[in-house]
């Protein structure tokens, strides 16, 4: 492809719009443009890296033996309805009435269109297993939409569902769909985990998500520095290390004044102890139950975790009303003696010690050696708090460290979650009616592209996997006004790549080398190429690797061979191979 | 691809849901399923369909020079604002607000946004001419979805825009995407018209559509039996044959009871004359004008003729209550004589006679003896009516034919049109700005499937030409419960298919030799192979076109060889070769 025919429009300019770096590359580079709040186009450039990645993803769906269709992306509410969603999903789901007034939303997910699909046409066990997957424009009405292609409102998904008739197959279909997971973003040359994550509002039984790591990521996982367990912070176990052995509290509750004193760190301090000797208490309404959590002052409770173990709908904090009402005193100073709340859980930790400070639900107020056992009416002990980075690995007791990362993809075992409430059934081999067992899988095609940038860029743009690259070379023409033997030999390589293969963008503008450069480097493409009025003298091209910086040269005689040794290297340089 | 290990859920019975044979061959053969009104979702074999004709559509594009992007599919509301269609385009277009109450709508052609994209980027005449197309979904609220994917509310779609600094490039634009279209229908094979068309609710200044000749087709069009003169019917000129020479009438004007006569078939039998001396007059309003418009009795006004003629934006039959005011008659006695309106048209074809009968303004009477030129105020004549088979070429003169068509294409000269109304200006070579030229270009991707069906098939079901069939070959094994050996070979067979490049689908169903037969058939793909005991037995496999019927042996040694020979043959018998 040559420059001059083609549409590129870079920017010189930062633009003031752009929140993070593969927002602000992006839009230099000419590869998408606003439309407003969180929908873009994507320009030429920006569709080729769309499409490659939708091409390794569709490559591995096939492999993987799911079967690729397209679903509507408007959907009619009665399925909706049906599920509970309708009610259940918030306001990003975008609703509408057509002509008709009939409801309708944009799918942000598609659960019950395909649910509805198949309980229309699978019938027997032999029908099954089953795996469809899409690859198509989704819409989410995100409150704050941001950081250009990582959190828009329209954006492209593979979204896919498998079917099966029973635990095993339905585990097997869920592995199968992790492994075409692993060898996607393996294929595509990106640092990735897959990491064990809640369910959230999809629901069902387990789930994995797939984390581009990446220092401007929007998560922080958990990752063993040792073994392989990875798991995001909500998901993330804590192995409670056994302290000093722990005998009663000798010392009896004794009431403290801590005027004006809320937080943690504010109370130590004032009684000159250390946070860790505080008990924290925390307050939640949980479906409508009140719950207190307890945890060691310098640790955060983890909600995740508390739904999962309590089973709730909804999981939100105790309103400063509540937290009066609870513990018949002002915000700051609850604490679990005498408390009156339906439930009582501390976080493991807690166990390993018997003398807190706590408050002592009166104002200006807290209470010393508090003893768990002796003290307060606990429902439980349970793991309740979010990992550290001091917490070991809860598989092999490594260290842990907290990387922060993007999420990419996401595997679900849903169970009967969806056939149940749809009625999706089959008829066993004994011609029992059984609800199907679901799965169901995503990736984020268009933020692929997004966080293959915020992984790999440096101060002069970006850097793409050979795998996904717009184009897999940048070809720079350092001509002068009159170089028309420059122009032709340009020309000449140009179609010489083109014929082995190698997508090539020859900057054949009349532009100065400083730009051709500058516009290399931002836009990234894995090989540069650059012929100047020397090198053509010299019988020689310059090579460099945009990811390593490394500079070579390559004899324009043998070009092809030259080449192609080449591009193993810098393909190598990405843990890649040529295709 | 192995069936059995495929998704293809052919119907026995036809769904009573299907109105055209498209429709109900597309869901027999499980390449479609019905989500809701005029919403479908592709299963495999149809995406695969669509897949192709897509992929055809993008190789013409690129060869032509337009370069892919992909726009949103929501659109704000004051990008329509601008150029005034939020008002103006009727219900089809799918209005509806975010969570923030901000107005959108559900793109279904994207004018506005590439318009408000290409101004913000584009400064100068040296960034022109640009050509942007992308392949998407695209969502019109039709009063009544149906036909399958002929009408449906949501559909794929191939839209192009070009912006062209002076009339010649628009020009050129506009010849090259129509080579380009040519280019496209031919590839897939398909018996296709481009026609003269009206630009309708788009505007601009001509337009070309792309019609798929079809007995089922919606629409009519006007063929010449000789040259290449081919339109649609609202756009198809008139060419007025001379009659007799006309002298001025020597009767004067008589009224005659016509009591309860409102026809013209009632009036002309009422009064023993031909249909032809009747003069039909038909009362309009455009846009708040009153006009009147004169016919031969046998004739039908164009009204897109008559909106063109008079530049109006809103043209509709006048009402009940209209036409008392403007006749002080009731409904059924018009005519010119004396008649109270703005303007009065005549067709041309009006000019050949002088002695018309015309309806009185007065109840339950007519008017013999009428003269235009002596007794009607007439505005002017004008090529006014629609034309017939009895008509002939208005370039050539010889006959014209009325075959039905499936639109499937369009392309449209925009002119200045949206660029003036949103301000999308450049500065040419002497720094003056104006507005770019503009050109549209549309492919219904998805309906290009629907009407390749219409036009080829049988009773037995559908016809795909190479070009797009979802699989080239059916590959039937009519395997018996334990012919181990045929299964092995026809497994082997498939795969050698494969190896070449061709797809096929291999029948290894545990379903008796009737069954697959008919699947086959329905599927339609182009190239059957049956591969059955005996043949195994004497190194034989039975080959069939389809669209033709015709079956051959083709030797199981060197099968290779003669597949390839016969693939030609049913190639050419589509008027195709093997890419």
């Amino acid at each position: 492809m040559l420059f001059s025919g083609y549409y590129v429009p870079t920017l010189k300019e930062d633009p003031a719009e752009a929140e993070v770096i593969s927002h602000k590359l992006l839009l230099r580079a000419g590869m998408i443009r606003k439309l407003t709040s969180g929908m873009y186009t994507y320009l030429p450039l920006g569709l080729r890296a769309v499409n490659k990645v939708a091409k390794i993803v569709r490559e591995e769906m096939d492999r993987a033996g799911a079967l690729e269709v397209l679903m509507p992306m408007v959907q009619p509410a009665d399925l909706w309805q049906e599920t509970g969603r309708w009610e259940f999903y918030g306001k990003e789901l975008l609703r509408f009435k057509d002509r008709h007034g009939r409801d309708y939303c944009l799918g942000p997910t598609h659960e019950e269109v395909v649910t509805d699909l198949i309980r229309g046409e699978v019938r027997s066990y032999k029908q099954l297993p089953l795996n469809l997957y899409q690859i198509q424009t989704k819409f989410r009405d995100e409150i704050r939409p941001r950081f250009g292609l990582m959190r828009g409102r329209e954006f492209v998904m593979k979204d896919g569902y498998s079917f099966d008739a029973n635990e095993d197959g339905a585990n097997q279909s869920y592995a199968r769909m992790y492994e075409a997971y692993v060898a996607i973003f393996s294929r595509i040359g990106l640092e990735f985990r897959p990491v064990e994550a809640d369910t959230g509002s999809i629901g069902g039984s387990y789930s994995h998500e797939f984390m581009v790591l990446a220092d401007t990521g929007e998560d922080t996982i958990a990752v063993c520095t040792q073994c392989d367990y990875a798991a995001n912070l909500e998901k993330a176990e804590v192995t409670c290390v056994a302290g000093d052995a722990c005998s009663a509290c000798s010392q009896d509750m004794v009431e403290v004044a801590t005027p004006g004193k809320h937080a943690v760190d504010e109370v130590a301090a004032f009684l000159g102890v250390d946070p860790q000797r505080i008990l924290k208490t925390l307050l939640y309404d949980i479906d409508g139950e009140s719950v207190a959590v307890l945890v060691r002052g310098d640790r955060e409770v983890n909600e995740c975790k508390l739904k999962t173990l309590l089973g709730g709908d909804v999981c939100q904090m105790a309103s400063a009303k509540q937290v009066e009402e609870w513990t018949q005193a002002p915000v700051g100073f609850a604490g679990p003696v005498g408390l009156k709340v339906d439930k009582i859980y501390a976080d493991f930790e807690v166990r390993t010690a018997t003398d807190w400070i706590a408050g002592a639900n009166k104002k200006d107020t807290h209470v010393m050696h508090v003893d768990i056992a002796r003290d307060v009416k606990l429902t439980g002990y349970a793991d309740l708090r979010q990992i550290t980075d001091q917490d070991v690995c809860p598989r092999c007791g490594a260290p842990i460290t907290l990387p922060k990362g993007i999420e990419v993809g996401h595997v679900f075992k849903l169970g009967t979650k969806y056939s149940e409430s749809m009625n999706a059934c089959y008829l066993d081999e004994n011609g029992k009616e059984k609800p199907m067992i679901m799965g169901c899988y995503g990736i984020g095609v268009s933020r692929v592209v997004a966080a293959a940038i915020e992984q790999n860029h440096d101060e002069h743009g970006m850097m793409f996997p050979p795998s996904i690259a717009p184009f897999e070379v940048s070809l720079l023409a350092l001509t002068g006004a009159k170089d028309d033997d420059l122009r032709a030999k340009a020309v000449e390589l140009h179609d010489v790549l083109e014929n082995m293969g190698v997508e090539v963008l020859l900057d054949d503008r009349k532009e100065r080398p400083g730009i051709k450069f500058k516009d290399a480097d931002l836009m990234g493409a894995p090989m540069q190429l650059v012929l100047g009025k020397k090198g053509l003298t010299n019988g020689i091209i310059e090579a460099k690797n945009r990811k390593t910086g490394e500079k070579m040269e390559l004899p324009l005689e043998g070009f092809q061979q030259g080449f192609e040794a080449w591009r193993k290297e810098v393909y190598a340089s990405w843990g890649l191979e040529v295709a």
